[in-house]
């Protein structure tokens, strides 16, 4: 079997490599196809050299069919169809007061293991949803990144008529505001790219530039004068950590999605003033990868659209240099079938 | 009757003033006690010369007994002891979602409207809260600062056996630490003032020094490594602010309580990887009032320890310049009594 070894600096390898036979509850998998994560391009530029251990295959948006069943295994027969919940938690303890997804021990399949970029991927059977009968494998492949955004919208409370708006349209503010959207939420996505821009209203979403528009009035107008009762910041942006306090209505409510390496500031008299809410999403549970493929397999959003474009696996190296040089691309997906 | 008038300058006057017979809906007070708020100390330094309007009667820390009922009012009559919730939310309106404590138009009585520094104070029978039969009047004078503290941990959702974190040492911090107690958590208060430290332990409070004690360790000892439940941001230091993120546990809660005139530093990486929860709290419901005068009536916490002294109205300028000197003041009443 083949697969992609990151190698360190910006460097991708492909090699034949012996397939991992499932030991006592394990599953191995034929990789179908894996989507590329903004962390992969992190890792890829070298900025989590310390955590990968290289050569280390990555990869953690897959969907598969499955190849082999360990011993123990039940629920699942050679040939279902699959996507992976990359999440090990085998390290959880009581002090993790049963929030697995995000317990101090956890390993994340394709960072801290072994992932998908390869044919066959051997996998504990508990990281295992069923994709839908039917389901594409290629939007099975979407399953990991909506589920990221369908734990936010369902963490940030979202009611039918609420207005939410959506900070940064990279691939996952877009899969946010679309989830949003579809629990009945009204809303705004805020972009300073105007390929991103054009590109959420391809999707149908109201896409306004956040330098060109008043955000704070806009929320206003479409709110009766309140305010959102959501803010979702996706964009990692100091200013918008700084600005999203100001869209808010009384006691509106801020989900933290972006990644903010540094501390950075906060107005933290509007939340003493309006009584906000603010609170972390990382990751998903399991309840978040179920509706994430009952949305795929619904067909209900324009998620295709979502896939820039599928690579054969061999051609990883190039692909991530395409991405790197090409900030528009949404999702690009690895073609893993042997 | 005598009124003590705040001049601007750090100066009060004292100076006879007609009793204003209540209107349809109103009561007029005969005022008992009134206790001095951090915020009357603020006007007093000229911090909010642009909110009150110079002469203005301060004071919203009141306990009394109903004078006089206006035309309209039920459910009050002369010599009832009551205290007075000091919002008043008339401006209310739909953009506000019911949110009446905090309205846009909220008036703040005693900073936006004349106080009760005073011996007779007229003001909406929807106001007044009637204190608990028996109740000393000197300890009903702490209902306002007690519901602030009954609001803020209500908001925290604490429960039974949590381990909570009270950042600040100040009358709300106590408070704040006596009343998570009384529901049940595992109080640590964290201060640096060595008289206020003393005296948070003479409550029966666990004190801690926080620069001289590893406070993240002791949240980790006492809780099986897992960290803090809650913590609750009354000490307005930017320290704390970076800092209180540490302290917390996975899906661990924030109050912000304190008032940050300025944006400041907040570790958000905490709030992904943990998936944090913060929210602001500010000022009370009337269910917090209710709260408070049963606390006051119960007996159960140590509050009369709380009143570092009562003073005469008429010396209300020499007991702001004492508290003004003296940060080791807890609450100083003043007495309104003619």
């Amino acid at each position: 079997m083949k697969a992609a070894y990151y190698q360190g600096n910006r460097t991708f390898t492909i090699a034949s490599s012996a397939a991992v036979p499932p030991g006592p509850g394990e599953v191995r998998l034929d990789v179908a196809y894996c989507g590329v994560c903004g962390t992969d391009i992190h890792i890829y530029h070298g900025a989590m050299d310390k955590r990968v251990k290289i050569p280390q295959i990555i990869g953690h948006e897959a969907s598969a069919t499955v190849g082999e069943v360990g011993e123990g295994v039940t629920g699942f027969q050679p040939g279902d169809p699959v996507v992976v919940r990359p999440l090990d938690n085998r390290a959880e303890t009581p002090a993790d007061r049963g929030h697995s997804h995000i317990c101090k021990g956890l390993k994340f399949i394709g960072i801290d293991s072994p992932g998908a970029y390869q044919n066959s991927w051997t996998v504990p059977a508990f990281t295992l949803h069923k994709a839908p009968a039917g389901l594409d494998l290629k939007l099975a492949a979407l399953a990991e990144p909506l589920a990221v955004a369908c734990h936010d919208v369902r963490l940030s409370g979202a009611k039918p008529g609420e207005l939410a708006v959506v900070l940064g349209g990279g691939p996952i503010g877009l899969l946010v505001a679309l989830v949003a959207r579809n629990a009945g939420a009204r809303v705004i996505l805020s972009e300073v790219n105007e390929f991103r821009l054009d590109f959420a209203r391809s999707l149908g979403l109201e896409a306004v530039h956040s330098g060109r528009n008043d955000l704070v009035k806009l929320c206003q107008d479409q709110s009766e004068g309140s305010g959102a009762d959501i803010v979702f910041e996706v964009s990692g942006a100091k200013s918008a950590a700084l600005g999203m306090t100001d869209l808010l209505a009384i006691r509106g409510r801020i989900v933290v999605v972006a990644i903010y390496p540094q501390p950075v500031e906060i107005n933290l008299f509007h939340f003493f003033w309006k009584e906000l809410q603010m609170r972390g999403a990382r990751v998903y549970e399991p309840e978040d990868y179920e509706k994430a493929l009952s949305l795929l397999a619904s067909g209900c959003l324009p998620l295709e659209k979502m896939i820039t474009k599928t690579v054969p696996l061999g051609n990883v190296q190039q692909a991530f240099e395409e991405l790197d040089a090409n900030p528009n691309a949404m999702k690009v997906l690895l073609d893993c079938r042997a």
